[in-house]
C-alpha cells in the first residue's frame, strides 16, 4: 500500500507537525505541509490527503476559533470531512541556538545572548523562565516559533536564540541549551484527526495514540467514545437550545464541551458545536444516530462531525 | 452630584471609548481611559470608578476571550463587579488623513498615499475597499484603530492614510476621506456595561441605549431581561452539565448564549457563561433567585453575574 498521506498546518517543525508525526508514528505516513486550515480540509475533500492534524483546543487558552470557523463550514465545502481520532501533545518549549554557538551547552553560557526570537504566543507561556535569565533582552515576535529556530539557525552576525519545541530543533539543526522553560508542566493542545469519509482506503484503520496522557487527581468520566455534532437552532423560539440540549441526556450521551461560533447568517445567532461521550454497549450503539434524528426535528440545521476514541479517559489508562 | 466616572479601554478614539461615550451621552460623565480590561475592573471593585464599558462580543468575530476570562474572576479579585446593562455599537470605519492633505476631500484624490496604518484586525474587515483602491500599497499594522488615527495626524514626511472610526478622527483632528469603507454593514460590538453592587451612588441609575440596534427579519426572542450566570460542574459526574442547564429552563429562563474557557484548575475542565432572558412577571419574579439555588446543588461553583434591561430584543422596539 502506497503510504498515507497526512495534512497538517506547516512550516515544518511546527507543533502541528510534531503531532501529525507522532500521531502516525506507527503507521507509514508521508506529511504533507499546508499553508491554512483550509487547504488541510480542502486537501481532504479532494482526496489528495488521507487525513488532516488540525488543533482544535489548548489546555490554558481554550479553544481554536479558527478551527471552529473551519468545523461550522457555513459554505458546505468539506461535507465528507469527519473526525476519526484526537491527540494530545504537550507543549514544550527549548532555549535554542545556532549549532556550535556555545560547546559546554548551558552550563558554558556566558550571558552573550543579544535577541530573543518566538511567536507572540510563547513568550507569555515561559514568563518565569524569561524573567530570571533574559530580563531586558530585546524579544522579536515572528510568524511560529519554528520560523524562530529557522532564523536563529542562519544566523551569523548577532547572538540571537530561539524559544520552539525540540522537534524544531531536530528539523533545523539548532543546539538546544534549555529543555522544558515553560510555566506551565501541564499546558496540552488537543489536535483533532480527520479523513474524509467516503475514502474507503483509510476506512479500515485505527488510530491510537502512542502515549495517551494520564490526567492527575479523580478519574475523568468513564466515557470511551466522543462524537461531535454541530446545530443552529431558531432562536426566535424559546427554549430551542435547552431542548436541543436535553435531546442528548435524554439518549444517554453525556456533554463534554460546548463552543459556540456566530452563524454569520445573521448577527448574534449561533452554530453550537456539542461534543458528548459514552461508552458503547448494546443498548446505547444506536444512540448517536437516534440522537441525531431527535436534533433535527427541534433544530434548524444539524450535522454529524464524526465519532471516535477517546484518549484523555480513565478507561484507556 | 459630581460627574460619573466611566473606565473604558484606551486609548483615546478607541470602539471603547466611543461606546462609552455615546453610553453615557445624556448622563453627566467623566470617561476614563484604562491601559487594559482587568485595570478597568480592578478601578470598579475599588471604587475609583462608578461604571465600565468592556466589549464581550462582536456579531463577525464572536465572543471576546479576554473578557470572559474577566469575568470568570478565577482569583476572586472583583467579586463586587457585575453586569448593568449593555450597549451594541455598529463598527463603521472610514479612511482618513492629515488634515488639510486633500483639501478637495476623495474627489481630489490623486493616488499619491503609499502606505496605510490600522489595526489587524481592520485590514480584513475592509477588503473589498482595500482592494479597489489600495492593491499593493504597503500596510503597518498598529496596535489601536485610534493610534493609526493618531500617527497620520502628526506624520509630515510620507503621505500616509490610516483605517480608524470617526471618533478617533475627531479625537485627532483627521481628515476623513471616505466613510462606511467596511465590507459587512451589520458589523456591530456589544458592550456590557458593569457597576459595583456596593456602590450606592450608581443603585438608582437606569441605563438606556438612546438608540438601540434594529434587527432585520423575523423579530427577536420576546425577553426583555438578561442575566449572566457562570459555573463549574464536576465533570466526573456523568450528566452533571446537562443538568445544570435544565434548571434554567425549568424556572422559564431562555437560554441566550452559552460560552466556555478553561477552568485553569484542572486541564479540559471548563467555565460555563450562560445568558439567559425572561419576560419579568409576577409569575417570574423570582425566577432568577430560584435557578441560582437549585444550581447551587448542582455545581461546584456558581456566580450571579447581574440582570439588566435587553436592548436587543423586539419588544424594546
Amino acid at each position: 500500500m502506497a503510504p498515507l498521506r497526512v495534512a497538517f498546518l506547516g512550516p515544518l517543525g511546527s507543533f502541528s507537525h510534531q503531532a501529525a508525526a507522532e500521531s502516525f508514528s506507527k503507521l507509514s505516513a508521508v506529511l504533507q505541509p499546508q499553508v491554512s486550515f483550509p487547504d488541510a480540509f480542502a486537501a481532504l475533500q479532494k482526496k489528495e490527503a488521507d487525513y488532516a492534524v488540525i488543533p482544535c483546543e489548548n489546555s490554558t487558552n481554550g479553544s481554536v476559533m479558527q478551527t471552529l470557523d473551519l468545523l461550522a463550514d457555513r459554505d458546505g465545502l468539506y461535507k465528507d470531512v469527519k473526525v476519526c481520532g484526537e491527540y494530545y501533545l504537550t507543549v514544550h518549549h527549548c532555549l535554542m541556538v545556532r549549532k556550535g554557538t556555545y560547546p559546554g551547552g548551558w552550563a558554558d553560557y556566558d550571558g552573550s545572548i543579544t535577541k530573543l526570537y518566538t511567536h507572540p504566543q510563547a513568550w507569555g507561556q515561559c514568563e518565569a523562565f524569561l524573567a530570571k535569565y533574559f530580563k531586558g533582552i530585546e524579544r522579536q515576535d515572528v510568524a511560529s516559533t519554528s520560523k524562530a529556530a529557522e532564523i536563529v539557525s542562519k544566523e551569523t552576525t548577532e547572538r540571537g536564540a530561539a524559544i520552539a519545541n525540540r522537534f524544531a530543533a531536530e528539523q533545523h539543526g539548532t543546539d538546544v541549551l534549555v529543555e522544558n522553560i515553560e510555566d506551565r508542566a501541564d499546558n496540552t493542545t488537543r489536535f483533532l484527526i480527520f479523513r474524509n469519509v467516503l475514502d474507503e482506503r483509510t476506512a479500515q484503520l485505527k488510530l491510537e495514540q502512542p502515549n495517551p496522557p494520564t490526567l492527575e487527581g479523580e478519574p475523568a468520566l468513564e466515557t470511551t467514545h466522543k462524537t461531535l455534532i454541530t446545530f443552529t437552532v431558531d432562536h426566535s423560539s424559546p427554549g430551542a437550545l435547552a431542548n436541543a440540549l436535553l435531546i442528548f441526556k435524554a439518549h444517554g450521551l453525556n456533554l463534554t464541551s460546548i463552543n459556540t461560533r456566530p452563524s454569520l447568517k445573521k448577527s448574534w445567532q449561533y452554530i453550537f458545536f456539542v461534543e458528548c461521550g459514552r461508552i458503547p454497549s448494546d443498548e446505547n450503539k444506536e444512540a448517536v444516530h437516534k440522537a441525531l434524528n431527535d436534533l433535527r426535528q427541534v433544530t434548524e440545521t444539524c450535522r454529524d462531525l464524526g465519532t471516535w476514541k477517546d484518549h484523555l479517559s480513565a478507561s484507556n489508562a
